[in-house]
């Protein structure tokens, strides 16, 4: 109970002397100058898992996408990306240099084909078929490199949450996943979340919560995993 | 001189007594619960039209669709939408009422032709073909009821401006267009932007201004030529 006590009024400094890259926000995909295909993803989980790793000592590089949060207090470097393709590119630059990665970013998964250089015009009455290629999987990127950051994905699902997450932990090779229930005023666009934390031997349940509270919960889970993998 | 100088001192009413319906912001049209195709207008024209509409006297219904901004003081009524559709049943509603329409808002042309209930999960490997359907024109919809407001549409254009400009004037029945060039600081997501103002047998140039200026000189073309055509 001392302990406690003390670690609560001096916070607890789980992560101290660790780098932690954590990425944030939807990627907007252009298809012309003025329209894009873009995710509901507010960027708020990913600045308070940004802003509870700095709280437990880490040093934190943020890669955002198209937010309007402002920079968590004592987050070491902030890069804005747009797209996936930027963010794949700025994530796989600065994990180089990183302990930890989060990524809590909505990349999204496909990209016009072609992007149009001016503005598609409307051709009345007829419908448009849009071409469509996948972007390629940052963490199944990063987990493929020889030597690679602590890897903690999310999976936001609107259904099945536990086996999809279960999956993409094995099928990436994660060392975690926060996976949580997309929709009844959860995850995106909400203040509140719920997650359900995986690894490969064992899972762990963070009930409803304030992103902020959430992002502590989860940063000492993570903590915990990691120096039990790699401390 | 001195009615012009009166008139900038207390404000010029010249939309008193009437009814001014503005539309503002984008529409997001769902592929999925998380995905949607977006663009990239910020609504801020729109809300600096319904602002000046305010100051110059008269009682302002503003629909906006998704933006982050403050209602302007003084607007009666605001309406938030979402998609095209919605923005289209809001405004012809409303617009029963109106004695001035002015379209502000970058209204999607095309929306997924399946809103899939469930988020989409990518397949490894294969890209994707998304149909689009055309959305309903809603200047052209009002255009085409017998009694409907004073029209006043925007063109925004990467390119060939002033002739999509004027094509859109005649083709869709509009008494004014504002058309902007999109880019290099002007237009969507900039605070500046410069509008042509086109009529059937007039054009004024509005030069690089803020848009809340701009806003005020547009709104004292619309009021010179809705006194003009049904004053």
């Amino acid at each position: 109970e001392l302990r406690d006590a003390l670690l609560a009024s001096f916070g607890n400094q789980s992560l101290a002397g660790l780098k932690v890259l954590v990425s944030a926000g939807p990627t907007y995909e252009d298809i012309d100058p003025v329209r894009f295909i873009g995710n509901r993803s507010s960027g708020r989980m990913g600045f308070a898992v940004a802003a509870a790793a700095v709280q437990a000592g880490a040093r934190v590089t943020l890669i955002a996408g198209p937010v309007s949060l402002a920079t968590p207090a004592g987050v070491a470097q902030r890069i804005d990306v747009r797209s996936a393709a930027q963010m794949h590119a700025a994530v796989l630059s600065a994990a180089a240099q990183a302990d930890i990665y989060i990524g809590a970013a909505a990349v999204g998964d496909y990209r016009p084909l072609e992007v149009s250089a001016q503005k598609l015009k409307k051709r009345d009455g007829t419908g448009l078929s849009l071409q469509l290629a996948e972007n390629p999987d940052i963490l199944a990127s990063l987990s493929a490199q020889t030597a690679h950051p602590f890897l903690v994905g999310f999976a936001a699902e609107t259904h099945d949450v536990a086996s999809y997450a279960q999956g993409k932990l094995r099928h990436k090779g994660l060392d975690m996943i926060a996976a949580n229930q997309v929709g009844d005023g959860l995850g995106f666009e909400a203040a509140d979340n719920a997650l359900t934390l995986y690894w490969a031997d064992g899972m762990v349940e963070l009930p409803r919560a304030a992103k902020p509270e959430l992002a502590r919960q989860l940063i000492a889970q993570v903590a915990e995993r990691y120096r039990a993998a790699r401390g």
